[in-house]
């Protein structure tokens, strides 16, 4: 196929109807993650009177994601597969599991839905600041960075072992959207008192975009999208082999 | 049809047998539901001596909703399809999928149900105050409201996604009642530190009724009501097209 | 078939194999679920020195229940259906879904595994004192009878909903062991604050005869077994008729 | 088959592709496991400045065990099995399911699995010391072999029941790793309080060696190892028969 119809063939994909469905699929799908995840954040903060992070509180906060995400991906997951996560788009691109436009339609749906989310909260909580991810008193930066990468890592290979991989169609797949959830609650547990526990740029844009508190903002793009990459490349190279789909041009497995 | 034929149809589908076995289940799952939930709400004050809400306390109320709100809707699920919340009705109904007669023989019983917990818990507490509803401090009217319209969005978008549409039959629809329970239980987790965090006027109503406090109860109305119907029309306007079903007269979808 | 037929046949059921694997599942089960829920009391004991209840505590004990409980039916519903709680068997007994003689056979196995677990608690724990369910302060004996119908109600009507009723294979049948632990959890996180929630006769009889308290032990025997019966009868006779088994002898529905 | 070739055979076993997935699949699977659940350690004594164990942490790190086993178990059960643990490999080698040599290989996987985990948590953690089980004060060696003796009998009989056990297919079977991550989460509840609650000697292993502190480690396989094997015998004897696979050279069922 010569480049200019190809081009063309993802302009079409892009304006078509099902690829409206899938935006709006990741849209209202991050807007409830980010709803309740963050204003889970904020209710601790005003239970509290914004004091320090207990065990109770990172468990509650842990929950609230990792349910949340568990419905957000369930509640996508045949419209446009439940991604709800650039992380986890960029994750499957890498492996050759969508296209470079799709992708882009969907972050952008992913980073729309977790504003539109941060400006909710604004309103329905009187004002109460949304508060960014951050690294913990004492949590270096290269620490931060590579947190993200191992637990980005276990999300996005989770996403490959129990959605992507055809051989967990009929078992583990059925329970797909819940260990996309809970893999998240549980690193969360731990992550959370380190660097707040991401894995997901688009839930650290919202609420750093609505507070205009951008610090440190990066690692939270780096470290997901290559801990991302590397599942993506893990489980298409070493564990699916021969791959599960036509490889794009220019991608080999 | 006649628009007579039509009323007495709807009369005669109100007194049929397996419209009472729908009133039965939905009656028994929210009186299951708001006797677990309200009771949560009652032991964390006998603990606490009647202290305010801690992040662990709104842990256990979520978990506790949550947890019940999957058995309720699952119990009920192939009698009445496990609404157990005048909200979900409503926002069915909004999309064409229950009567209008039959929908009031559900909020019929629903009501009933969560009134019959409460006094119940009445009895099996020895006279402990059932509280209902509230907005925190400092939370204004127009904020619980918008609150309740996003999280009820929300948790009937999951109905409709998880449970209504045809696609999840086989996969995550066997996870359906699982996702709705556990949508309210992280929507509470963020929400209860707000207003309560209701998403269902029948869970509102009971404790209201029985203590005789009405303050603010048309939030829980009206929030609830308005995000339902809101997640019908989208669901059924722009996600599902074609619509599933034949559409009621007067219902275009 | 005569009398003497009739009874010679149920004495051949009780000697039978696969009666003996029915015995050593429910024993299994029964023991893997009081040692952890039993043990997660003691654990609360140990970590507070005996402390007063709080509400974390109460969760931590609720969600250990629920757990385990969830796996205590799956690894027996396959074996002897994983019933694990004397009242359960009593509630599918009123319902004609077991006989007179199996039953017996199902209840010594769990009072005996309930028992076992809770000598090896003593073991484990260098003689820990194992608490058996107790009225809290202020709580009538009334209240705590009715407290164990009610929820115990809500249990076995959700083993008939999820387990015995033939429409919900294939469907909420897939998540009945989840759905039977986890009401036992919400149940708890309300009744624990008030009589312990129990729910379950052998529960509550292996913790009393290895401490030797009896107090008020007759409550969690006359609740949950009436609330099962309650089930029983409300489920086969109002939801599901035609009845889905041959009836006993002496048992119409 | 001569013996000769029996070594032969065990050998090219060791090396063929499919077994360097299960070992890649078994390494990845203990890796976020333990990485997650010790973290989890980590994370209670960041919050808390290394303060006593509570309610509250131990529902925390109980929880985030259950759901990383959950996810681990999941992620690998269509290539390995989802072991995730040389207890699990034990009980199903004892019970004939697994050959020697595979069995070996499983242990190399979950071994460095867990400790490159412990080695990343050092490095995330800008060098907080990892914590090995350990007896709680007053707990004696005796009650803590017998603790994880119990504990891990009910993992592993849950690995039989739910996912070895043909007639788990299609029923519980599909929620088998739930239940495999979830009777972790309620074991580690109660013997989290008193010996830690291990049922793994990986998840010890990575942990000790990373901080040289070996501290009655024997305690955490000896107890694991014979629960395990108890658990296959019982199962594969009594509930299984007859057996479900071709018996190995050597092994009777």
């Amino acid at each position: 196929m010569p480049f200019s119809n190809f081009a063309f063939g993802r302009f079409e994909e892009a304006t078509h109807p099902s690829t409206f469905k899938c935006f709006l699929a990741e849209f209202i799908s991050t807007l409830i993650f980010v709803f309740a995840g963050e204003g889970s954040v904020l209710a601790f903060a005003k239970l509290t009177s914004n004091g320090d992070l207990t065990p109770a509180g990172l468990a509650a906060v842990a929950i609230c994601h990792g349910l949340a995400l568990f419905v957000a991906v369930s509640i996508a997951a045949n419209i446009s597969g439940g991604h709800v996560n650039p992380a986890v788009t960029f994750g499957l691109f890498v492996g050759g599991n969508i296209t470079f436009v799709k992708g882009v339609v969907y972050w952008i749906a992913q980073l729309l839905g977790a504003t539109i989310a941060c400006l909710l909260l604004l309103l329905v909580t009187n004002g109460a600041t949304t508060s960014p991810h951050a690294l913990a008193s004492g949590e270096p930066v290269y620490g931060a960075i590579i947190l993200e990468i191992v637990i980005t890592f276990g999300l996005v290979y989770t996403v490959y072992a129990t959605a992507v991989d055809p051989r967990s169609k009929g078992n583990v797949g059925i329970l797909a959207p819940l260990a996309i959830g809970l893999i998240v609650a549980a690193n969360i547990l731990f992550a959370g008192a380190f660097d707040g526990g991401s894995m997901n740029p688009a839930r650290s844009f919202g609420p750093a975009l609505v507070s205009l508190d951008f610090t440190n903002h990066w690692v939270y793009w780096v470290g997901p999208l290559l801990g991302g990459a590397i599942a993506g490349i893990v489980y298409e190279g070493l564990i699916l082999c021969p791959p599960t789909h036509e490889p794009l041009p220019g991608v080999e497995c």
